[in-house]
């Protein structure tokens, strides 16, 4: 699946989600970063609705079910109170955040960031599309900034994107896992108390281009050659602190068999259960990558240098309890009919290892999630699988924390 | 200096040479490569012309004089017999080969190479631009093959585009040294009697895209990762024999923050002294990122792969002596009015590490080159520069050498 936010395929999908809502009944509004709020209302109209929300944008090379079981697990909570008749005392939403993923514009939950006034509205709208997802028709011309490409596919709309305009009780979201625990335990349902911490970084080196066929090593700095120490190193930091650090994006010029590279650009995505470990990671590979770059050249003396922009910072968060203890007994309940001895085996609490727009949501209301198992824990894959069975369980146990969180 | 092969500049410096050429009364003919031959002619009709050739093309952030100055030297050469009269007994050509670069067709001097018979025409023909350089218009679309790009311009030629069809006496080159050994030695003229072996090579890792956050190291098979630990890798096994390895384009897929490359392509340049040098450097290179690939991915059983492809072979050329002596006796009677004690020191014969046309035109007819100094040694970067002087020397002896073959 390709769908990247902001796409034609992005606007069939919004266009596809909002006349669902609207045939259960729904209020739909949309805001200035595209977010989509559809809500069924309650018997009080002087209480924020309960929110269950995901995204519908996918990687470059995605999946089925990130993102998506979330928001359509939300549709199928609607559809299941209707048919119920099912009455609450708030108002329940389902919410499509915009570009969630960070794929096609690189800050992840950028929307919810907004909605949440931790990212301010400007800098989201301003932000360019990455230029390496080349499928894009667009990205052939001048990279498209948010606000230009929310213009093109009808998707900029005017309420004020943020938790004062449309405030929530709750916001809940089920999801993949997109790791391994779950599967591997034969678990059914992970009750997620934490996420952990990243920041995203793009890192520019510069050396000097020059010939590959009449330059001698100690006559290059090799600005390429330097990224791959670089990342080689990335992995060691960050392994001996049970951290990660990845790299995803990199573009090396002037991109010629013949040259040397005398420019790479990089992004970097470093992970930690803590912020302070996430915090520790950069710091000793701020002084390695230095290091590594005074090398490249010294013999020139035009030694590399590399320069550090952080994009995103998105510190280790903790879920509310109350949502947590909604969750918790909502999956006890679900599972209770499995033909095992301790159905409580089927429920783990866990941290997520992914960002969520829940991450922004718990800034400002009671926020928790709901993992469920997913094939290897594979995601941000074309084979990305849960069962159908997996994505029911979610969708009962969000539906049943909304009840129990509605009735608190 | 950016002038790829066949962009909208060339175009305007092909048209400039031709109306130059004819306005110094030659012939000047085109062939199915691009190849612009122009001849002054000499008393005797029934010999072929010795040849002065290089190139006008330049790297994407290339310099003035790499390729530009040889074909200078041969307007220069065809102005000076014009102006003193000179009659030879075969006609002078000046040759402009296309595409010598490599940059933006990844074969370097490929024209040269369909002339002398070694590069089929069909295959020069469908080759098609590297992607990474986008700064050409039509790269935003599909990209072009070399024989679009020709008939674009309109520089297809209907001459066969063979030494059967454009026969050579001899074919000269002045050429910019692009190493540090003329001008840190303060020589002013390299006999260039070699030319170092280099193959490129495309190659492609094969690895799984997966989430940067939800992914621990064990569970990856990081393309861009593997292709880090090759890159440092080849540094290492071409140092250890007196080679040169050179990776300087590189693209990662799918080219998002949070997801790990599951598919990275690069090329690599592998240089050395003797062409047996360079095979073993590939040898070991070949062992080394399969024990890469195959780590990368061993936790989860999906172990990377990497594939190799040749695009271009070049064995080490030595060029042939009556060119040489031509070259070494125009040199010493050039620099013999220097002011120093011991004009001999002024010129040394050398290798050069670069590839050149006159790789080719040795295959079929005798062959050398010319080297001057320039700065620090330094091609393939704006800043590549060589004195007024040092000019005028290459194309002195340039000249020289070919009064002296034409008498021979
Ligand atoms: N769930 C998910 O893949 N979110 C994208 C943000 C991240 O990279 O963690
Ligand atoms: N002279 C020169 O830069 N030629 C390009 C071919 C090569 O890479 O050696």
């Amino acid at each position: 699946m390709q769908r990247l936010a902001l796409s034609e395929d992005d606007k069939s999908v919004r266009d596809w989600f909002i006349q669902t809502m609207k045939d259960l009944k729904c209020n739909v509004t949309v805001d200035e970063m595209g977010n989509i709020f559809a809500v069924r209302p309650g018997r009080r109209a002087d209480v924020p609705a309960t929110f269950i929300g995901s995204h519908l944008d996918t990687q470059p090379t995605g999946g089925r079910y990130d993102g998506i079981l979330g928001v359509l697990a939300g549709i199928e909570v609607i559809k299941t109170m209707n048919d119920m008749g099912l009455e609450t005392e708030g108002g329940v939403g389902v919410v499509d955040w915009t570009n969630e993923e960070g794929a096609r514009f690189p800050i992840s939950m950028i929307s919810s960031g907004v909605w949440a006034e931790c990212i301010p509205l400007a800098h989201a709208h301003n932000l360019k599309e990455v230029p390496t997802v080349a499928s894009l028709p667009t990205a052939a011309s001048a990279p498209e900034t948010m606000k230009s490409a929310l213009q093109k596919i009808g998707y900029l709309g005017d309420v004020p994107c943020s938790y004062k305009s449309t405030p929530m009780a709750a916001h809940f979201e089920v999801h993949i896992e997109q790791g391994p625990y779950l599967v591997s335990a034969n678990q059914r349902v992970g009750v997620v108390t934490a996420v952990q911490a990243y920041r995203w970084f793009r890192l520019n080196v510069i050396g000097r281009d020059t010939h590959t066929g009449t330059t001698a090593f100690e006559h290059r700095a090799d600005a390429l050659y330097a990224f791959a120490q670089m990342m080689v190193r990335a992995r060691e930091v960050a392994s001996s602190k049970g951290c990660l650090a990845s790299v995803g994006i990199v573009e090396a010029k002037p991109g010629s068999v013949n040259t040397v590279p005398g420019e790479v650009s990089f992004s970097l995505d470093i992970r930690g259960p803590e912020t302070e470990l996430v915090a520790e990671v950069e710091k000793e590979l701020r002084t390695a990558f230095d290091a590594i770059a005074a090398a490249e050249g010294a013999g020139i003396g035009k030694p590399c240098r590399v320069e550090w922009t952080l994009d995103f910072d998105s510190p280790a968060v903790k879920f509310h309890e109350d949502c947590i203890d909604c969750v918790q007994q909502s999956a006890q309940a679900v599972v209770a009919d499995a033909s095992v001895a301790d159905t409580t085996s089927l429920v783990r609490t866990i941290m997520s290892g992914a960002g969520h727009d829940s991450v922004f949501t718990s800034k400002r209301v009671p926020t928790s999630m709901i993992f469920i198992p997913c094939k290897d824990g594979l995601s941000h894959h074309p084979e990305e699988f849960s069962t159908a069975d997996d994505c029911a369980t979610g969708a009962s146990v969000i539906l049943q924390a909304v009840v129990r969180y509605d009735r608190k």
